[in-house]
């Protein structure tokens, strides 16, 4: 049996019972990290676990599944996902080779970003859908958000904004040489978000959102040391020291809003009465 | 301190191992039991919590609170949620009761329908704002999923549709002659949702959607015995024998789809040709 178990958003104690007890039977137990992390590292993991972990790599997962799916029309293989296994990304492929080879498969579902996020107080109900910003290079400026987020905010809705983690990269000339060579890990903040993001209404110019649209960071949600911060875009380009570390997400508020949604974010704002004044000029009954 | 606990989906086992301890260890634990429920008892779960559990109905939690956080800020209460703390409903009034009295607040996320639903095989990025359905009434038909609905549509993005459960509800009768007698659980199928939906469109007759229109039946997900049904409404309307027992959940499909999730979903289909002829015709490329 091949299982996809949730580890949740946290740390070692965020892995449901259930999800425990199939991870310290199974025969092998691999992790999946690059679709996001834990905020503990993999040693936490194994000590907590009792188990050795195979951490399986964006490599591994699309071109070489037939190794995780290995015997396991006989054996139980467990396939430990960050989150949710269905949330934030999809292992859809995994289970369809597994179907393939005639493996059954079940889930354990846990707590994924998109639903953890109703810690910042925001009704889940009113968002819209999720996109995912990546870090710009040079040459490269994806830009298929800005669509996206105008369409949410045509109906009202939030968007919540999941960001781009960098492991196991290579630097183009280690690429070229073959050089197993990786470049340290590089998880985008919610300052470098919303920069990007006024990057691209500069460059569009459609008014989707601009500086003084309301938005939400959020750090290490559903951790010990979560922190949301609320603010302008453009103040939240300036939040990063506020938030702490890694993992961060983004909220762009949505003009369809209640009243204690207000009252309970204006607690995180960076300037309450700034908050107060957009929220009562562009948000509140704009609906 | 307050502690809102997730429990997860479906059995006493989703709690995850953070949760469980301070479950354990807590001074009072409450179990909300009016927006979801677990697919086991009460007895179950305080069985294997070792602890005697106060259920809290909606009144308790919307008029009584302050009974909830009696003391909270000296010892330490578990209020527990079906699904997440902030999935399907939110308790966004307790917190901020909650601080008004200075009480600590903390939340332990669990998987939520809202991400377990990523199960059935669509993308969850693609998924608009979640809407609710209620049991309609000869006089009571509330029917603002429409335009709810039409508004993902709109862009593309599918619909999950949350299904009413009526617990502790009286009679009219037993009401107005303030007798305590409550009437059996009921749980809304995705037939009867199915059905619901098919006449909404019928009075309103502004094709947001129609018989034909592809969706999935989902019925105890997260569970061991998890089931999805894939089909067009009208032949959802009679899929609550192969669904089994509640909680029943529907997506409605948008037309931003992936081939992909076309493989995957087909397998649940009550007919594969007719599933494979609407899919394509009008779903596929369509967005």
């Amino acid at each position: 049996m091949l299982y996809l178990i949730g580890l949740g958003l946290s740390d070692e104690t965020d892995i449901t019972v259930k999800g425990l007890a199939i991870v310290k039977k199974a025969s092998r137990v691999y992790l999946e990290a690059y679709t996001s992390i834990l905020l503990v590292d993999q040693s936490v993991l194994e000590a907590y676990y009792g188990r050795p972990i195979v951490v399986a790599d964006r490599e591994m997962v699309e071109s070489n599944s037939d190794e995780i799916l290995r015997d396991a029309a006989t054996v139980d293989v467990a396939f430990c996902v960050v989150g949710d296994p269905f949330g934030a990304t999809t292992h859809t492929d995994l289970v369809l080779r597994a179907r393939e080879l005639g493996i059954a498969v079940a889930t354990v579902p846990n707590a994924s970003i998109m639903s953890g996020i109703g810690a910042a107080g925001l009704q889940l109900y009113n968002f819209g859908q999720t996109v995912s910003m990546v870090f710009f290079t040079e040459t490269w400026r994806p830009a298929s958000f800005y669509d996206r987020i105008r369409e949410n905010r045509s109906i009202g809705l939030h968007t919540l904004v999941l960001l781009d983690i960098k492991v196991k990269e290579q630097s183009l000339e280690n690429m070229a040489r073959g050089r197993r060579i990786y470049e340290p890990p590089r998880y985008m903040s919610v300052g470098t978000c919303a920069q990007q993001m006024l990057e691209i209404e500069e460059e569009k110019g459609e008014g989707v959102y601009g500086p003084d649209s309301l938005a939400i960071g959020a750090a290490r949600v559903g951790g010990k040391t979560e922190k949301f911060v609320a603010g302008t875009l453009k103040e939240l380009c300036d939040a990063d020291d506020a938030l702490g570390p890694p993992l961060h997400s983004l909220v762009l508020l949505g003009r369809r809003t209640h009243e204690l949604e207000h009252d309970y974010v204006r607690q995180f704002a960076v300037n309450r009465e700034t908050w107060d004044r957009i929220w009562k000029a562009d948000y509140e009954g704009k609906n």
